[in-house]
């Protein structure tokens, strides 16, 4: 992607920025922040040194908002048509919101930044870019199971929010009790805690459990067989014109020759029948 | 499938009922009561206007029957030989059934009457539809593990019923049991907690796992297996009729300017030999 | 297969014990036999006619050895190459086994008596016969995962024996517990309870988590890709002589016309030349 | 590959230790040494012949040790280059570590020496090599999970270390809670011994599970692909030139004998001129 930006780019500034050499000098940057990041998580090392590591980090955000400033300058539109820079200016912008008071919490977020080590190697960019590729396909079946969790999750707060309030005490806590179900972690205890009081609820989750797997199910399979169709068309496009247009093509000089050769012996015909007459 | 029913239909009524803008009406009303129903949850919400929201419900339940018995009488045979008609109905029938007394524990069951958002939405219909279609081949895989449930149920509760009943009380309770033990969930907990009684237990919980997992992953596959051949299949009707036909078509005009020519020839041999005679 | 048998049989009881009425009567009694051992696991039920409940259950052994007598006598070598004869005189065997005294605790086995539903039934003793067959090529990666279990059952033994008896206070214990985690079940409270001792011991069930899952992942993978292999070779025979000879066939066909055609010409030219001296 | 070695060894002692009978041997050996580690486990077995047991198990080390060094001298450089030489060396060279002082905790380790019955069977080799052969093409979704990890365990550190010290309380940590989160195994106990404190957590934990089930999912599907097309590709070498180049062949002879047939036609022709004028 950022290649086909570089080739329209014609600026100094546009070769520069999609320079190798750049592209090391960035995914530095981000292993040194992570490192950074991590070594921060140290409390006597964030008491000791804690402003300067801040300050650092601060500095490292800098550079990455000058860094995305010079890309939109230098790409001008082809800067906003790439879903990567989205993704760029998302991560590096949630750096940028602790900056303002009350929003302390939000600190730990910018830690997504070192995400940008995706956007930066090809290799990382090229996984993830078929790992979305996948999902349009899935979106009717994602929708099946948020419908089936939804309905799910109403009944199950009808029924159960006066015996189980810890578990399904409003739509919210059921949607995540059910979700817990879906994963099949933990929910034979679950089911039994209900049962106690509803024992008839091992319907409720067996057939909870029954469709969910089913969704879940078809929706691997879905994308394995769009990774496998995906794989075939590659394959075929590697090998070149495949095999059988090639047959067809066979066929075809088979025909245009006898077709010829009809001609020769048709000529051949008339000339007989000339000398004939 | 409805498309196909409002091909047939010539009244006013059908064009009405197949139209894309009663499809999106009837999609608003199933979403506006999905909120309806969502809100209803709220204890303060369900205290407050409870009555009107179950007025309301009741109003919308009605609509979904008055446009039911609409398509009943419009579609006539075609209504009933239409599967989704069917699953309407039940997920409808099911709102009317808590309007009689005693049944107050079924009132949360009305909830499924959003999942009519199904049948309308024509791809949420297909997915739907390929998750069913999957279903007939795995039969026999189906009747296996219940077959071996059974057995292991009984067999359980002859053994463990004694030292265990909470968990392997009776066939009931075992099949729950081994049901979970299916799923993999907790099963460590629960094979320990048998096994302080009898020791040799292990050996039945692994064998039951190992038989349960290999059969589940053949369910898995065959699912596997039937949608790539269902895609295969696709795939070959949207490329018209594939390569290999053209070929033989191919050899098959080959054969024909051949004969064709050998027949010139023929007659040439023939024209030939008149002359020498 | 016991069609393959009956045709070989020629005296009147072949035909009777391979016909389709004495199939539906083995079945009935199998399933009559079952409702019989589900029902006496009702306590209630178990004192009020447990000894009429023994008595019938005997008849239907009685049954059972006879029919499986009669076959035997019947069919002669053929019954004894049937893999499924010796699967129905195993689970009808166990049956016998209570009779001796002292082993009261294997009256429970003979529930496995109704597992001959899969030999008798014929869709499942072909979907049973398709999940053994896809054993053998899974030989070695099966030897690999007990090599796997073993040794770090050993080396969990001399670690931990000390500190975690009850997890891994001898070999069969640990090979136990190693089981759990290789299913992953409840693997992070073993983990950490053993890890309250041995902190580093957290890279020990990692690195066994990571083979384990590894070898059992191509397990899963050695099944798939035969039992769509085996699916592509029965699509190839349904299909009759594939639709590549075809194409063979067909430029062979027009070589053979092509050759014809050259003799006439030949036959033709030295005519020709007859004429020209 | 050994049997490569030994086609180009022309000593003795290279002949005798690939023959069949030096490989029985030496199975033979880890065997035994199997059993002899098994035995060791039981304490009482240890405490009266343990001195007798540590002999043995030093003579057979002896042996490997004398085994591998013949190897090396007799078989060069191509000892070096074989992989498995340096697995064989690595798991007995671990049994050696522990006769220094002071590393007794490294005494467990040397059971890893009973790994090499992998490299001295070829099925099992073969299966190891198999996978293997699958791993390169997963690194960068290995990379990529590996970068999820880190991120996520650096956020929920700054999150969650002062609340739930014992889950996330340093980074090392936090990557294993997150590990077992990974493994969905019991992840809503976790989950809600956090939201405790952070209701708002389950974001955290959802997002977590989405993104690495996908990747999980998609590092299966990669194996998966991967193993149908090795398989794929072998079962063409197993047909020898497949059927398409046959059909290709099939062209070039009917187009080299429609050639010569119009060579001749024109000769032909050429002729009939000749007489004409």
């Amino acid at each position: 992607m950022r290649v086909s930006i570089a080739d329209r780019t014609e600026g100094r500034l546009g070769r520069f920025l999609a320079s190798q050499n750049f592209e090391y000098a960035i995914t530095g940057l981000i292993l040194f922040n992570a490192v950074l990041l991590g070594v921060e998580t140290l409390p006597a090392v964030s008491k000791a040194i804690g402003r300067e590591l801040d300050l650092l980090n601060d500095i490292i955000l800098g550079i990455f908002v000058v860094e995305l400033t010079l890309r939109m300058v230098s790409f001008g539109r082809a800067f906003w048509r790439d879903g990567w820079s989205w993704f760029d200016m998302t991560v590096v912008g949630v750096g940028l919101m602790p900056l303002a008071e009350g929003f302390s919490a939000l600190r730990a977020l910018r830690v997504i930044r070192l995400l940008r080590i995706v956007s930066v190697l090809p290799s990382l960019r090229r996984v993830v870019e078929g790992l979305i590729r996948a999902l349009p396909g899935l979106g009717s079946i994602v929708v099946l199971l948020l419908v089936l969790i939804y309905v799910f999750s109403v009944m199950a707060t009808k029924l159960f929010a006066a015996t189980n309030p810890e578990l399904f005490g409003n739509l919210g806590a059921s949607a995540f009790s059910l979700f817990t179900v879906m994963t099949l972690e933990g929910w034979p205890d679950l089911a039994r805690s209900v049962m106690e009081q509803h024992p008839w609820a091992w319907m409720f989750f067996i057939v909870f459990i029954l469709m969910s797997s089913w969704a879940v199910l078809n929706l691997f399979i879905g994308v394995i067989v769009e990774a496998m169709q995906s794989q075939a068309r590659s394959d075929e496009d590697e090998d070149g014109p495949s095999a059988e247009p090639a047959v067809i093509t066979g066929s075809d000089a088979i025909l245009a020759e006898l077709r010829s050769l009809r001609l020769d012996l048709q000529r051949l015909t008339e000339s007989s029948g000339d000398r004939r007459r």
